[in-house]
């Protein structure tokens, strides 16, 4: 049983500790915030769990094997740094770091003190994107054309950073595990409406191979929307993540360039078929990922989240944030 | 009366020929196309109204008024310019012309003969956009932050064109009549799958103001989706053409920043309130359009989707596709 | 080919003669109808096609092989009894007769001169009812359970009958085809609110083998619902028909009934699985219709929406209005 | 502050404990469960929280001022008795009781011993509810038409009773509420398919000046739905309870007589408009029902949800039953 201190109770903190404290191979033993009246619901609702103000305790305790990271993405390399370099496995909220060269480091320092780094690229664990996966791996879509998605709502859940590191970094970890082969190169925009920050932005990502990502953000939408259409030669999906229920459909159409009379002729065929709702597995995402963040711990697995999948996602929000500054401009990576 | 020859018994054309066909104001009196299997279902349909297959039996003819040219974009020049040349008013299928030069010629050539351009532009005539135009007008949106779409769907309408020049038009002249000011730049981008030309394309338009518009264009979506999204400081809207009842939805949301405790904070507010779905005019687009135009002769009235409308939206397509090829250059107007 | 001959130009009959002028098996030889307006439609539409005020000279009519009668209700047994006396094929609109006496002695005298009665069931010849028909009658959903229809909407069809006579035929007809075995007995409740018939109903009709199927019919719903609910032991499902694609989706769902331990234990299991939603064909079904109606005469082959099938839905609405007179009595059929 | 034992830690029990461990007003002494695995949950989630396999250790205590009992209906007259013959009011789950009589009896027992009894009617403390009733009371609808409610899903939640004691008391109490004037009489129907009890049912429940409701409860359906239209002469609303949003839309759309020209002629005339959608109040509807219930005990006011409610719903719910056996014989009440 790996043995968690858990670091920051805000927005996400409780959904970590409730599930590591209900799971049988993670046990919370301390939650620290800086925040007295976090930490008051933290012993209302855990009353056998320690809580500090200080990390430092988490950071330094014998009785801990593994700290999770849930604080503000500009904090995080410090916490996770020490961390590591007090012997401690670490589990860090996404994005990863605040740039490529904190990712680096921490992930060298991981690499030579035998530690493991999970990234909580929490979307990688719903049946949704498993399915998918499954879906594109096994060439049931085919050659693959676009990944577009739009995920927009009202409303900005941090203060600091743009829509962009906000919203784009579940896309990017999901594109990053979906689509074979390294992005090439970045073309973001967007406005400032509020507060300083880019609050409508628009990323495009060039794949090789003519395949093409796009990511639409917006804190400044009416309606809540996550979805994400996939385009194959052989088949298309629309992923709706709001839905309770048949949230892939998974259609039987496709494109077909045939040769026509003349020799110079290309003819485009279309075909539509019937459409398909695989059944997705309804496990709550984070307690699959958490499971495994221990048993990777434990048997000395390497995370396909690790630090390396958390630095791939934090090198496409620097190459996008640089180009949006650009108006455009394209960013190789 | 308008004596009209129509030029073009395509995919549009036959909606061209039964409006101008129920309307009081207007008479078909030829019907031109290259295919002899087109114009005999004009003669099945309408009786009484003249085919031929070389369009300059319509052009030159003494008993027609106006010219319809309902063909692919590479021919609307040259149409176009023999119609007014013959002292003919003409309203053109959008896009107007294949570049923005040609579009100045006939401009200025119309304005030379003392005749009307009109592009058919329809969208502005449904009653979905004539309600979203009073509501942006009457300040009811407030500020406007952003406008927002998504035309989506599976095939490809034109053979010669890229999914830009097919489906952005629409939006772009939604825009161009909406927003106030002229477009500054653009940025786009896209990918090429099946013959040559984009199938998949996004263009950001930067307006003054801190106002960006978005539309994502793509002729490989397993689903159809036409909707756009408007957000403004006081309220915020979804268009969803393609449902037949409340296709606006006007929310009652909205942000304020207003000034924190500290000197250098900013509160971001944010207001959420009822939804509102206004009835909106059931007429069919395409009548109150070529009514318009037959207004627009009889009267010696300047239509808004003159000529000069038409212009704007060919200069943006034509940034648009220098945008694509240089991956997103940024394209000022 | 089949000249025929049509009575009636309202609501209805211009979608019957545009079929019958587009098919290569018929012809439409006349139309007749009480109003003048209603004949100046059909001779600008169909310069060809002879117009009559007067039934009676379709009725009579040595060119005319058969007779559509597209007029109210009450007027069917009149027209269709001349028509069939004159030795025509009748086509006529559901429901078939205003009572069974009518209908009985309408299949009586076309048996005696051999001629064809076909009722305008229109939904059978959808592709979604056709495909509802292939998944029940190959045993994919296993036994049924129930038909549930919801057929709402705001506003009345006919002044002159009930909403059961308006709306319910539809379901009673697919129903009549869809279900083996008679139904045995119908409970109707509903309420009248505006002009003295019934505009708010709800149907029971009991099956054999515990087979049951409920209709719910509405001209005072502010949302128009056309959805229809049918459960079998196996497979489930929903026909949507205001969906322009995946009107059907069949779900693999069910249940299982498992002798628990205990001696009278029964266990009620539930099984989920995925959705499918079959491609459906999008011919015009009142055209595939019509030219049945063609083919049956010229075939001397017997539809399967004779008269037969016109009495048996006139027997359920005589019921039904039977019941609801009474408040939900049980009638038995 | 009420202190509260619970009897009942099944489905529902673990909602009724959270709430009322997180309001203010009440505290939870003691929970009963006849599961020790389901005590050993409760001592896990509420360490200070007492827990018993005997109901009477609740009943008695002299630490309990209230009882909640949330135990299949069948377990609630014996327990609601004990607990008011032992001087502590009563929350008990829905359906109140089995029979009228034994609520009679509850609520006999409840006034000589000046005890509060509350039925767990959870629907009218949600939002959605309360702002129906607003629409309501405040004659924005005009006079009542209809109420018909569609409530069905794969699965039955109760094994001891058929689906219309487990879902129909939801919109009993609902209707209950909103309608002015008992309901005269109920006509049901419905069959069994699976163990015995009805799993498909549909009741018509009729009300005084032609205002008529229809609840239509399945177990057997593929698809959740829980839809409501409520019918007025003035205005008309949908309550969709499953979207996150807009949850009632109340559309501008209304019928009127007027009379024509004729001396009997009575014209229906169909008005359609705006939709509106209000925002509704977001709070927990337990915990609402939950501090009202120590309010009342507190201040000694009687809930509108008291045992008379729940004695109209179990009324109700017998005249079904009693129907629904006779194959939709009409009952009085």
């Amino acid at each position: 049983m790996i043995r968690v201190g858990v670091i920051g109770y805000g927005y996400w903190g409780p959904n970590i500790v409730r599930n590591l404290h209900a799971l049988d191979s993670t046990h919370v033993e301390a939650v620290c915030d800086k925040s007295e009246a976090a930490l008051s619901r933290v012993r209302k609702s855990y009353p056998g769990v320690k809580t500090c103000l200080d990390p430092s305790e988490i950071l330094t305790s014998p009785a801990i094997d593994a700290v999770a990271v849930i604080t503000p993405v500009w904090t995080h390399y410090e916490l996770a740094k020490a961390a590591l370099q007090n012997g401690k496995h670490v589990f860090v909220e996404k994005p990863f770091t605040s740039n490529a060269k904190q990712a680096e480091e921490l992930i060298e320092l991981a690499a030579r003190k035998n530690l493991t780094i999970m990234v909580d690229h929490t979307f990688l664990f719903t049946g949704a994107v498993r399915k998918i996966c499954e879906l594109t791996e096994s060439g049931a879509l085919g050659d693959l054309y676009y990944y577009d998605s739009l995920r927009i709502n009202l409303g900005l859940f941090q203060h600091d950073v743009s829509v962009i590191w906000d919203l784009a970094p579940h896309d990017l970890s999901i594109m990053d595990h979906l689509i074979k082969g390294d992005p090439e190169a970045i073309v973001a925009t967007g406005e400032k409406h509020l507060n300083g920050v880019e609050d409508v932005a628009f990323m495009t990502i060039y794949f090789p191979g003519s395949v093409i990502a796009h990511i639409n953000v917006n804190w400044l939408s009416p309606v809540k929307i996550r979805t994400t259409l996939i385009g194959g030669q052989k088949k298309m999906l629309v992923w709706n993540d709001l839905v309770a229920d048949e949230k892939i459909r998974v259609y039987d159409k496709g494109v077909q360039i045939t040769s026509g009379d003349g020799i110079r002729d290309l003819l485009v065929n279309y075909r539509t078929g019937d459409m398909w709702a695989p059944q997705v597995q309804q496990l709550e995402a984070l307690r699959v990922e958490l499971d495994y963040f221990a048993d990777c711990i434990t048997n000395n697995k390497t995370p396909f989240n690790d630090g390396h999948a958390g630095l791939r996602v934090v090198r496409m929000l620097e190459a996008a944030e640089k180009s949006i500054q650009k108006r455009g401009e394209l960013i190789r990576l």
